[in-house]
């Protein structure tokens, strides 16, 4: 079985990244928590002279390399990769500065997915495989195999697809 | 039509790249006529003892940043991008420091090509369309569609493709 992983929201936590940098920024106290149950993607949460600057942080050099790591996805993942043949396929094309820093990211937290398993890329749907792992609807709808939601504060109302909320669930569907 | 398309030996001259860095640092004077007659890849044309050196050019700062690009390629990939649905597919991920070279490359000589059709990945074969233009039999050997070899010094003996010698016999082919 051939299963594509996402990064961003899936196996790293950007969305914490952007509360963190806007907090410290605006000396602000924001949760994800409370994101979660008043806006859907981080930047509709904050006062509108502000949105621009959570769009570009992802431009800033480093954002990308030093994101937390998402519970329990080293383990599981781990365990698919030796079982199944997994690739991380992140959308990152859009924003130059990330791609050596997700690939060193992917060293220091996932040493063991070999580069002949990386993709970085910008559209998803050219990839032929059986499961794709993301928290973008829009990588998911043209996806041919099994389509499986990761839960994102963004992604709340989206009921087209299977829906995991855990990499301890995804554990139980695919391990 | 789908249509992938390497970019090392294909749009991008490393080879020349490999011979202009070892004349300089060697004070040789190899040629890439002569590489072709001699020896395929082009480490194999240098003495035993520089081998690993010329292997080594690939980690180096700014080496995939300043590749010539190979005749005919930016207007005849323009006119196959605006025909049909075309994305770069380079298996860069070896090389962590030439991924933001590979694109800012990408924006000085094909900005035409969005970001959204730039895959920068390992293996190739989870990549599914119609025709791949590379100039590596193994990555042409597993593709599902209609396989195209571009020639360079280090496939002359390859027969087991579709070979094309030029972007200009692309054109003929696929515009």
């Amino acid at each position: 079985m051939r299963i594509f992983v996402d990064m961003d929201e899936v196996i790293a936590d950007t969305y914490q990244e952007h509360i963190n940098i806007y907090n410290k920024e605006f000396n602000a106290n924001f949760t994800k928590v409370e994101a979660e149950n008043k806006c859907s993607d981080f930047w509709k949460c904050v006062p509108p002279e502000h949105q621009q600057n959570v769009k570009d942080h992802a431009r800033q050099v480093g954002f990308f390399r030093n994101l937390a790591v998402i519970p329990h996805s080293q383990e599981v993942l781990k365990e698919l990769y030796h079982k199944h043949e997994v690739y991380i396929a992140s959308a990152a094309m859009q924003f130059p500065n990330s791609l050596k820093e997700k690939s060193d990211w992917l060293d220091e937290h996932f040493p063991f997915i070999k580069w002949q398993h990386r993709i970085l890329c910008g559209d998803k749907h050219m990839l032929k495989g059986d499961v794709l792992i993301d928290d973008r609807a829009y990588n998911l709808e043209r996806f041919e195999g099994r389509a499986i939601l990761f839960t994102s504060p963004h992604n709340i109302g989206e009921e087209r697809f299977e829906r995991v909320s855990s990499w301890l669930q995804i554990a139980e569907m695919l391990v």
